[in-house]
């Protein structure tokens, strides 16, 4: 056994701890406090396992869990950057870019490189994989902000045209659950005014 | 497409949301806030990605972590028993029984199958996956009350032997896991005190 090795698995493993403070705008389906980046991992990837019969293309479970579970940890170092934030959308890949340097480098070089393979996927969104769990990163926060009657939405005036260019991809990786999420979860909150349809 | 199929694979996964509102008496490791169920489910899911290989026996990793991350599920009614809490656990099993009668019954028959088959695999830890992932579920919290030197032994007045018995099976998913925790995660808050060595 090579102590080494295992001392740098525990040290990205105990790092990755704080990938739990990291706040998201959503809100939890209760209303009563934002969901964490964590939480949204856990949830996207129990998705996967529950939806993946509607994935557009066959894909690797197990590839897209990990994908899933690893999306987000670069936040740990980058912060969260809100889906309708344009001026932090600008530095965002650089940041990112820097963390993921640090963060998957903590590991053995093998695991460093397979996750940090996972997430370079994950961001380019080209393979079966990719592109379904980008899909279930859009449609979860859906649901939840539907399940709150869009209260972030409304806290953010958010238009019907953002979500649909943060959306353009999502029916690439799943048309069922594109549809579902937009029969489901956002055109009743257009029709009620939570979401401004005014270009 | 199966349009009831669907809603219910959306109404468990709306539910299981309540999941990330089940605290735990574990701290993160920055000891500012405690850690949820479904953080831990995700830091778990996390470990068995990166640490398979110290399992015992070989383990196929998608049902593993299928298993992690549906094993708390069953506390979004039956609310988290602390591990040491004596009392609690005299009811644990017939709560969380009951619970796992109304929450994987949300899903569609087959998947409800699979996912009540494998919390009653880790429940009855037989399996090489059950051993490992129960592993696991003890190892992450050693690792983070390590992290905030022993906090809530501390607090709790946790005694080595009720550490011994809760790990018992420990080395029987991974001894080279259990080795490793032992030594560095709970032997040096035994000699500091953190936790009660008085039998």
């Amino acid at each position: 056994m090579d102590r080494q090795r295992l001392e740098r698995q525990f040290a990205f493993i105990l790092e990755a701890d704080k990938e739990k403070s990291v706040m998201r705008q959503t809100l939890l389906s209760n209303g009563m406090a934002h969901e964490n980046d964590a939480d949204h991992a856990w949830h996207m990837a129990l998705m996967c396992l529950l939806l993946s019969e509607y994935a557009n293309e066959k894909i690797d479970m197990l590839r897209t869990v990990g994908m899933i579970l690893i999306h987000d940890i670069v936040e740990i170092d980058a912060g969260d950057t809100y889906a309708y934030d344009e001026q932090g959308q600008t530095t965002q890949r650089d940041r990112e870019l820097k963390a993921a340097d640090r963060l998957y480098n903590l590991l053995p070089p093998d695991q460093a490189a397979k996750l940090r393979g996972w997430w370079d996927e994950f961001e380019e969104g080209k393979t079966p994989e990719a592109r379904f769990a980008r899909a279930l990163d859009n449609v979860q926060p859906a649901m939840l902000n539907c399940a709150t009657d869009g209260a972030m939405w409304r806290q953010n005036g958010v238009r019907l045209s953002q979500i649909l260019n943060r959306n353009k991809n999502t029916a690439d990786g799943s048309a069922v659950l594109w549809d579902y999420a937009y029969e489901h979860f956002i055109r009743p909150h257009v029709e009620k005014g939570n979401i401004l349809d005014n270009a």
